[in-house]
């Protein structure tokens, strides 16, 4: 079965960062078999979808993400102590398969709608992230989280261990689902845990490994008191500092740090919608580009960043980077959105897949209207994409060939009934919460 | 006639933060005269809009804009001198009244389509986006620009300010266009006819005069080698630090600025998006607050900010503060919606008319869909339309009771003809750019 995509703007991300104005993109089966300018071939059965002038784009790749924390969204946001007064205990007594499900599923919900077709998670009960990733149709790495703190899923490494099994043997082979471990963040899993996760991950290195780095001052105070080294350096004492290493927020990092990520090949991920609003610092994604490390993008948990599509991201990332150097001119528009296609799809190792429109690679694809009055003039669909565009722009999202969204309407889930099953929880979460503020004295 | 808004999570932005789960805002005429929790009263004859749980709350005030210049949106991105390349030779080409009328008519439809019922503006021309606005609906203060260097519309200062003086005849007692009179910047208009200016509006106390102040290292430098103090003390020696003096971006400030600001009682915008796309810094708008300045939100020009509606400002504005206190709690997402309500009205001097929902005050109100994923679950309205809300999700926008959009329709303006004319003055633009790129070496 042929689909043609026709009278495109057809924005390719490949490596000449092509542009074909009224274009056309053929796909076949899950794969983009040809594309170009000018009129479309004619196919005798092709499925046509006239694009009017939209653009048609890679779809986005959320680089890090925690699916199951959409039911926290905006939950005592401006509450200071908020993790250890709501979050903690509400994890401690709701997460379960069920409810680690529902999260995920609305997380899937409101991706597809705001054009994100691959994406990084690390959360609990991961097994089950990854079967709502594939029953959406979402290009996914879900990433078993390990720590030291007695998460709700495990009480021991072993336990933990066990559910990477789990999860390495349900995806293996998955077309869409890649399996990942991922060892919470230096100072909550420990340098004894890191080593054997890394002593594991040297027998697979092909297994993405997903790390929370120096994401805040208090990590970089707990490495220099019981490690007398930066929490980077902690991380490649521990082995772990490898190519399938992928670093989400890098935001407390010294020149010595960035030298050594880049010797180690390591990749990745800003999020800065969440560190933002945690106050915690800005990324010097300048300095990783120019250290040779693939960037990311990523919305982090909509508890930490509240909305999971990449446009709520691309003025922040643009904005911090610009004020890092007080100039207008560091990380252009054109650069964000290879940041947030093809070099976040090579900052999970993903980028012979999917990433950019090229014959040969999956067809994940999203198509962007460009008819709302914030899109006029259009001077550049790069700085239309990032400084004007919304997430509600996306009207067509496929993953693999596989329609996802068809005009706004999503295809593969239930929209009313995921919406319908995180508000109860949500309800239950109020309630916890009447409780808990009721303990305070 | 009545209005009843019904079933509707009320946001008044009164001075308790009043809130309404179901509640109910009765409209006669132009005028708020009634709001409740609970089931509504039984009016005969009243048209019922029922609001199935979506928020209603106060229309939004953009506080600083040049509305005529969306035609330039995106223009040059990410070309370091697009100033001097490209927009002071478009400008001195192409802005005359038809060109402001157009650029102004886009960025009306845009505003009502976000969300925004009442705009600051300041431009050239200034009496044709005073028109575009009366007609378009929206309550508007229309500024005409004065500065020292040429601009289109005058070769002199009397020039200009015949200028200033048919926008006072055209608007004298319209119910929502108010005219006002805006000496460009200190380092632009010179303190010599910021003097003239300020004598003038000591007799038009009335009248609100905008400026921007305190917008660059470069305006900083020029008040120090020139006048040997600080950009806010020059506008002080001019006499124009005074209350009704609305000073736009306000990022260069010494606690000296802000002690003298504080003194004169001015009001201040802050434009986010634009100074953090410029690289230009962060203004300190908790220390404005300490020091009992209200504080509007504004986007600026499409040409340095891209969107003209609030929503896009919300996440910067609120991570700029937390970023710059390094902490989680500065600037909570209901003060954010206060900047853009009613403190931004108080900025403008239109607080006992607009900014927030209360019996006898103007109907501006605009209706937010509570319904799009992103949005579920809803532990807190505020945070919910500071951190997740997109201007897609208004659907309903009136002014003084007149309905601007209903149902996404806009009511007042012809969105195909106005994003069609845009369009045509965009492609010669481009012409011109072509013709410009074509003399450099």
């Amino acid at each position: 079965m042929t689909i043609l995509f026709t009278n495109a703007l057809v924005v390719t991300m490949d490596d000449d960062l092509t542009v074909h104005e009224r274009g056309w993109v053929q796909v076949d089966g899950s794969v983009i078999t040809a594309l170009g300018g000018g009129p479309a071939p004619d196919i005798a059965g092709a499925e046509i979808l006239d694009c009017d002038d939209d653009i048609v784009m890679p779809g986005m790749v959320n680089a890090h993400c925690h699916m199951a924390m959409s039911l926290f969204r905006g939950l005592g946001e401006d509450v200071d102590d908020r993790l250890y007064r709501y979050i903690l205990p509400l994890e401690r007594t709701f997460v379960s398969p069920e409810m680690v499900r529902a999260g995920s599923a609305l997380s899937a919900l409101e991706m597809i709608q705001g054009g994100v077709t691959t994406v990084a998670d690390m959360y609990y009960f991961e097994t089950e992230v990854g079967d709502v990733c594939a029953e959406a149709g979402l290009r996914a790495i879900v990433g078993q989280t390990l720590a030291d703190f007695s998460p709700p899923d495990h009480r021991s490494f072993d336990e933990g261990f066990a559910r990477v099994e789990d999860l390495m043997d349900r995806f293996a082979g998955h077309p869409l689902v890649t399996p990942s471990i991922a060892p919470h963040a230096p100072y909550s899993t420990g340098l004894q845990t890191m080593a054997r996760i890394a002593e594991w991950s040297e027998a697979h290195p092909n297994v993405p490994v997903q790390i929370h780095l120096a994401e805040s001052t208090l990590e970089v105070k707990w490495a220099q008191e019981t490690h007398s080294k930066s929490s980077v350096a902690v991380t490649q004492e521990s082995g772990l500092l490898k190519p399938n290493l992928i670093c989400a927020h890098c935001l407390q990092l010294d020149d010595d740090d960035i030298l050594m990520m880049s010797v180690e090949q390591v990749c990745v991920v800003t999020n800065p919608r969440s560190n933002g609003k945690a106050g915690r610092g800005i990324s010097p994604v300048e300095k990783l580009r120019n250290a040779g490390l693939p960037r990311g993008i990523g919305s982090d948990g909509a508890m930490s960043g509240n909305t999971l599509d990449l446009f709520s991201q691309f003025a922040p990332v643009s904005m911090f980077a610009k004020l890092l150097a007080g100039s207008r001119k560091p990380l252009p528009a054109v650069e964000v959105i290879q940041m947030a296609t093809i070099e976040g799809a090579r900052a999970l190792s993903l980028n012979l897949k999917t990433g950019s429109l090229e014959p040969g690679k999956q067809a994940d694809l999203i198509r962007v209207s460009t008819k709302s009055s914030r899109m006029q003039p259009m001077y550049d669909p790069y700085s239309a994409l990032v400084f004007a565009a919304m997430p509600t722009d996306v009207t067509h999202t496929m993953v693999a060939g596989r329609w996802l969204m068809r005009n706004r309407q999503v295809q593969t889930l239930e929209p009313a009934r995921i919406m319908s099953d995180a508000n109860q929880i949500a309800r239950q979460f109020k309630g916890e919460m009447a409780r808990l503020d009721s303990l305070v004295p």
